[in-house]
């Protein structure tokens, strides 16, 4: 019998625990002006992307995955007074609200139950929503709808935010601007909440209140091949100077015994390692051929002196590399489907973000029929779930979901 | 006779000491592709560009002014080793190069003389420029041009990075990413240099490691009016927070009894309050009309409570309002001069961004022909300087200063 | 009994036939890519899209409205030897393919059915699609998947490309270089086609091949208020000079007694008037209060002297000119629905855009709840289409259709 | 003794004669605010522009070369009534103008004296300039300041709007909207200016009123290498179908027997081929390393059909079949001067833009230093001229020179 235990061994290892964030008030509050500050591409029906959610996280219950939810996580934490005076300190500070509306926003939201704090400290709070008025500069100059505190509609991607790294976490220093709260709203989660304060585990990195400058590394960067290899994507939301300091980290605890970096190009279709590639078993991958067919990487290990790394030039041999510490004859390589359009039109939907739930048995949207049929082709099951409105967020089932409790790859 | 003391009483009492930056190899790094990421809209002929500056100086001298350039100060200081080190520390930490990199550069300087030090420190560092190569990711992805400190070419514009109000200085956590570097150069100076350290003042705001999140605040949008008045413009790179903060630390400390702060369109062409508008004398400005003819503005004074600030709406009564301040009967207005066109490009090319060496003389750039000339009409002594280069970078006299020796209003 | 004409005498007389356009592969080579020059902020789900427009045309032809497929009519056409060779010179000149390439591109067309050609036409041409290769410098720069033909997604917007204004339609010079080509199509099948052939009727504007410089309208701005008043909008699409030489050939006919012309923001989410208004009833409008509330207008009437227009300001006052124009006591001027942020979100996903098929009874998206409810309390009639991948590219039910029969004002 | 003739033989054949543009209220009405649409990135200190613009023409003059001023040329012109009317006719239509405006600008115009309307039409006129008001949509939707007819600053580059080769003249289809307006201007002076009226030569492209679609060619991008050869670049201002039309036009006439294309970088460092490379003697270009080393080009000649051309892949050897081509042992190939930095600056403030006045002696900027010396120590004669306004506007001597008089290359 399976013992709990906040734990990540591997991509492709029996799924058992998995945070998600379903869409909600977050996304209502996402506008065409507001759209492109906020990273999305296009307005979401939320109603039907909430109902679309629910069939993802079903389908995960079905097979036997616990689903946490985010804000429900987060309203936990905010029963504990003391996790509660701790994240208002990090999302309200009088840097970023001005003193005397600092004061009064954690007031106002102090008065409130843990349910409603978490939803506000989720979904944004508008001037209109502050009772009373105070003298203070920055409310003076808001109109009545601007954001005193705007939302986070990418916390339904809560692979970017954490990501467990076998027996430990890394509470991510995002790149854009606008997800950066989203931390401190995991960082709440991990120090405060029962689930994971009476477990032993690490924090990779993240976890203090200090300027990360340029080293930021996001989660859908971030693939746990298992057997002590990671794999890091550096694109445009993660840095080497991160991949440095996260490996270090790994190294010293014996976590890892080697990260691969592998260079993406700087642009919105590929963000993420993970938009372009994802492991779907021991020996299979889904590709997106355009971009992985011939991208750079480096190994990088403990080098000889105490934090010293050693880098390796890989050249273009990813997969080669791969195969040979996964121990196969052959890697199975499934690319988008369709001619030259219908590729780029699938992965930008997601298709080769997909999350595999067990050994060749993964999610992913209905949506992308031509990589699904591939996939299947090639003997994998895959469970679809619709995605027509959720996927219009750039996420596929992957970046929807932070596990963190999964075994080693067998 | 004049005591030396590091004070700033107003915008027209005499000036007596400045800090000024002569552009140099910074500015020769500045490129076609790179330019925008440095926050400049051309490149400019650097050796002519540092000849006006040559003239610039000199202007000031000649007038009495003692000029200080930034770079030797930078390398007075490094001539001190715990200087030497906390600035190291601060402009190559590890979150900003990567483990093994920065421990790289910083030994690489630390092998330098304090002038060469403080050259790089200003101007950047190319891999190329770095002897050896070491285990570092962050230097392996790097293309042999690519910068390893990107150089400062916004020092020219010493007034931004620091600001002396009164008694005290404000060392400015600034709005973007290209300009942040600039402000540990200048904390090493105030915190090491004899000039400084062996005087008293305050450091009103900045002076610490902590994120700024959005409160930042630069010096061309900080006038003191004197008297007890600080005006401070609120537009894209200073904002209401930052307002928030260093009023309160004014105010704790009896150093000033009211800001006001003035509302700006959020453009390029309006970045700071001193590209809209400048004192040349107790009863006079020059404005650009078209931005500072209908401006809103709020007078902020010390709250009941300790820490509490009182905000009251002027509307769009500014000069109104600095009229009953200064105490005289109508205050004189020197808009830009031209046509529609003209004034255009002359606010542009910084006809309104004067410096004022004592009450009604002030330094301009002697291109802004129709601008100099209703400020003669209006009997204020200008010193032309020439700028076809300077001006470029989009500042003028006032902007090239950072006063810290002024005297008080008369 | 109703007697076929073309002929469109309002906004809100009984629908009787229109033109649509049934989205397929031109929206499949939509791509991330490309959709930016192809005017799309998304790509689409086009079986589905399909699929939703075809529940549209049906709910249409349930009402008695007689529908007719653009890709139809243009096969019809095509069959038409002197219109094939018409629409190949338009489509396929020298000036945009090359000499050679014209040739070849054309003589490949000729070879096919007429409806391979009229799908070709809309959909586009790759290089690879192209049998054989020529001595074409045009082709040589190519790459395979590159257009040689681009398609024509925007034809979804049958709207657009003309309109039908009392008894005769503008062919309508496009704003967007991507939409340009579509109005040659919409003139072969106006010159050529039967269904028009046969009929009166005046082309208004755009049926030559000259330079139409800055001159460009859109359908979208055009509304056929009836009793001899046609309103324009002037937004980012169509022009004042456009206005003048259409207002000149309606009144030179004796068509229309006047034009009001109603000023725009520029701006993607008021790209056409319909995008913030539409007639749902003779005393009856849907607004989107934004922009809807203060738009300054003009009216235009026959001048003096031959081809002179009279232009009178109207100030703000559009809805008080129309409802004393349509003889009622009052207008009912129905908001978009929600609070601001879902005004926002359902104006941009065209609530304010229904298509009225008779006086009080329109079509629109079932998404837009709000509105619908709104309009519903007001009691007009709507019927509700699925719109989640067909909304995306920005139109709603008006946007869709091109009426070309439909009875005056009551 | 040569007899005039108009007749461009070469590159760098003794330069007899030419016409420039020299820049004055055009450019002054260029601000901040419009010059992205004027395509400028800065605004231009027009005085001083002006005198080093006199500078440049008189360094011609003493050079022997003849020099004629657009302005003057246009003016003399307008002398011609039917000139007036047809040129009128173009710049003033209803569908630029709208019917009303279009007859009242024409009407103002012609009441002018012939240096005044080439003025305007260079200029620009602003509505506020109009004297009365008429029933005009266009003018009452405009602002006293805004442009009824816009400037045409970029006649600066009279290279660009016509270009000779051998014993014609191409009146170029300009690539952007901004600079259409300039073509007329050229065609009036081709058409109606007794210089050239006089004289027997050919139009090889655009002198007629059609719609060029996408076949844009600029004279930036022409360079007649001699002895029948000559060499066109594609970049983002001169297409393929361009190309095509034009060697098709050169061939029939037996003007030329080749021509070879190039293809650039779309990119605006490098928006026409001269930017990149200028011929300086027989056997000597001038080249930008960058974008130089490695550009694919094609060889076109007659094919066996009427009409119908050959076209050849070159790959990379362009400078190999220029050596070939022109007869020498190897060519001297002269990169921008100085590290990659200055390089890059250089070849941005026109280092590669030279005008050759006879072999081995050139026109070029002052400021870019690194090149100008190693064309010296290559032994080419550099004339140098200030240019540290002038060349704000991206363009060089041989960008601002319109050769029109050329020998062959001996």
């Amino acid at each position: 019998m399976h013992t709990s235990r906040c734990y990540v061994g591997s991509e492709t290892g029996r799924l058992r625990r998995v945070i998600l964030h379903r869409p909600g008030l977050d996304l209502e509050r996402l506008t065409p002006s507001n759209r492109e500050g906020l990273l999305f591409d296009d307005v979401l029906n939320v109603e039907r992307a909430g109902k679309e959610h629910d069939y993802f996280a079903q389908t995960l219950r079905d097979e036997g995955v616990e689903v946490h939810l985010l804000r429900n996580l987060l309203a936990d934490v905010l029963e504990n007074s003391d996790a509660r005076q701790w994240l208002l300190q990090q999302q309200c500070s009088a840097y970023f609200l001005g003193t005397k509306l600092a004061d009064e926003v954690r007031e106002y939201l102090l008065g409130m139950s843990a349910l409603d704090m978490a939803t506000y400290l989720i979904c944004g709070l508008t001037r209109s929503e502050l009772p009373g008025r105070s003298d203070s500069l920055v409310e003076t100059v808001k109109g009545p709808y601007d954001f005193i505190l705007p939302p986070l509609p990418n916390h339904l991607f809560t692979r970017d935010t954490s990501c467990w790294i076998f027996n430990g976490v890394s509470v991510n220093p995002m790149a854009k601007q606008a997800r950066r709260r989203e931390t401190a709203n995991l960082r709440a989660i991990y120090n405060f909440h029962p689930l994971f304060s009476s477990q032993p585990f690490d924090f990779w990195y993240g976890n203090n209140d200090r300027k990360y400058e340029g080293a930021t590394v996001e989660g859908g960067d971030v693939m746990i091949i298992g057997n002590g290899l990671v794999l890091i994507g550096l694109g445009e939301r993660t840095t080497p100077q991160a991949v440095e300091l996260l490996a270090t980290a790994l190294f010293q605890a014996g976590a890892a015994r080697q990260v691969i970096a592998v260079k993406l190009p700087k642009a919105r279709s590929s963000m993420h390692l993970d938009t372009v590639m994802t492991m779907l078993d021991r020996d299979c991958f889904t590709i997106f051929p355009e971009v992985m067919q011939s991208t750079e990487c480096w190994r990088i290990t403990q080098g000889s002196g105490n934090k010293s790394l050693k880098i390796e030039s890989l050249g273009e041999r990813l997969f080669d590399t791969l195969k040979d510490h996964l121990g196969v004859d052959r890697l199975r390589l499934i690319e988008t489907g369709g001619d030259v359009f219908q590729q780029e039109r699938e992965q930008w939907n997601d298709a080769n973000n997909v999350l595999t739930i067990r050994p060749g048995v993964v999610v992913g949207y209905e949506h992308n029929a031509r990589t699904v049929s591939r996939m299947r082709e090639a003997g994998i099951t895959v469970m679809t779930i619709p995605g027509s409105e959720l996927g219009r967020g750039r996420g596929g089932a992957r970046c929807m979901s932070c596990p963190f409790d999964r075994d080693d790859i067998d």
